[in-house]
């Protein structure tokens, strides 16, 4: 049995609400955001309360709220509701695929009605099913890190990897693994200081964190033998995008010969980096530091969400299929 | 005349006591701390209320207040204050040349003694003549990196450049160049965000801020076309050391073929970057953030302040010899 992390499986139902982990409170409270329908669920997504694989599970679960919800709907309306749900999740931030993930449930709810089934316990048992899967996969797939991770190693993450580095971590420390991570701070939001770090240490890891500016010398010194991160999307021809500062690790790393590993969801949907539409966020979430403005009055700031990393630049892809 | 900029030349003699303009304070609040001594030279140093060339000029002006306070003491006590003062600013911080500095004053004194000149006002006049040979020399540079700057150029800035770069801006808008720059946050100090942004937008140039982590991307979406940092400590070799993300943007830049220029203040006295002595800074500067704690209890930090750049990275070095 895996230790899990919080950070692992962030947003669960329960007496017919959605409960979202509420990550931008994190280190200080581990508090659960109740989410009773669509638009509060696109707010958890835009507001970032939860990210990457949490944005995920928001985005499903928001169906099982909208087929209560809809109890006492026609069969068409409630078809009209799915569509408008999936529609909402989709808008909510650019660079994410959720059509991918929400076309399915459209088409699972278009199949119960083509095929008279009753389309509410359908669609409900094919999302938990499928929830299921992807559960049983993560985990397979927290057993495979812990495999690559040897004796001795001391690894550089970023952002967060949502629980299963945290948790691959574990199982080292069961191993009796020597192993040490470095986690960037990961500006403006500190994903790497308040998530990675947290989540790392109350795993039992040994943790040290760096700016986002000392990743050169770490890799100079030879403080750093492994680079380990996440993915936001992925594209068929094996680029990924992940939170803005990845492509810079992952050229650092390529320049010091240190294997660059990323945990992936493929996707045949885009072709290559080019092609994914990158979400420049607010600047204002980088020129205030909680709730204090760091500049000068008319200083303008840039804030790429994300970046893209080419294949090549990509030692190994851990992937696992969620679609 | 070249518009100055106050962190040109952040520290002055005023009535008898040294005012060092408190960087740690801008942009909020334009405030001098009054120094009489080398005791607070240093925690001034020490606590980096003033950074880089604004330290040399502390250094140089502790030995002017020394002299003052030394008016009664005999000649042979005289020279000993000033070999404890050496001393002192030598231990205050392990990055910088100090040494190369302080040896010179200890070496007027001795030249006074030894040769029965008036000790004060010979080694008083000379500290005045050299600050002003280096004063006439970086208003020659700001020159030159106005000439660099090419009408259109985007320029990536770390760290800040005490003054040099906002005047060479300032020059560059007389002249009409449209030119524009990206300044990085420069974690954990936020130098870029406090002191450059501040800065040049002060003196009429366009500027946005960035996070430290986004130099890949930009410089990948060709938004940058040159990159000019300040520098910390200089090698016989030309290697150079500079506040740390210096090293890893010029990585970057030669994977992107763009050309990175360093202001430096060349030395003999040390060979190669190998043997430039790196501070690591106390983590705590890392881990709290304008006075709030970004991670959870235990977690470590890890601060070099500094880190080194090779020769063979810098497209060209624009020196002036402050020695």
């Amino acid at each position: 049995m895996i230790k899990e992390s919080p950070l692992f499986w962030p947003a669960h139902m329960k007496d017919g609400s959605l409960y979202v982990l509420d990550e931008t409170l994190i280190p200080k409270k581990v508090h659960y955001i109740k989410v009773r329908n669509t638009q509060e669920a696109v707010k958890v997504i835009r507001d970032m309360k939860t990210r990457a694989f949490g944005q995920f599970l928001v985005v499903l679960n928001t169906f099982l709220l909208e087929l209560q919800n809809g109890r006492a709907l026609s069969k068409e309306k409630l078809i009209e509701k799915i569509k408008e749900t999936a529609e909402a999740l989709n808008n909510s931030r650019p660079t994410f695929p959720f059509s991918e993930v929400t076309s399915i449930i459209v088409g699972w709810a278009q199949k119960a009605s083509a095929e008279n089934l009753d389309l509410i316990p359908f669609v409900t048992k094919n999302i938990h099913g499928y929830l299921q899967g992807i559960r049983y996969r993560r985990l397979e797939r927290v057993q495979k890190i812990a495999a690559l991770i040897k004796d001795g190693d001391s690894i550089l993450t970023h952002c967060n990897v949502s629980g299963e580095l945290a948790m691959a971590a574990a199982i080292c420390k069961d191993q009796e693994k020597q192993i040490h991570f470095f986690a960037t701070e990961t500006r403006p939001y500190l994903q790497g200081a308040k998530l990675t770090a947290w989540e790392l240490q109350k795993m039992g890891a040994q943790v040290t964190l760096v700016a986002d500016n000392a990743i050169g010398s770490l890799m100079a010194d030879e403080m750093v033998n492994k680079v380990i991160v996440g993915s936001d999307r992925s594209c068929a021809n094996g680029d990924f995008a992940n939170k803005i500062g990845t492509y810079q690790i992952a050229v650092l790393a390529k320049e010091f010969e240190i294997p660059f590993y990323v945990l992936t969801q493929p996707s045949n949907k885009i072709k290559s980096g080019e092609d994914i539409p990158i979400e420049v966020r607010d600047p204002q979430e980088l020129l205030n530091f909680s709730g204090k403005r760091i500049v000068a009055g008319e200083v303008k700031g840039f804030y790429p969400g994300f970046d893209v990393v080419p294949s090549d630049l990509i030692t190994e892809s851990i992937a696992i299929d969620v679609n």
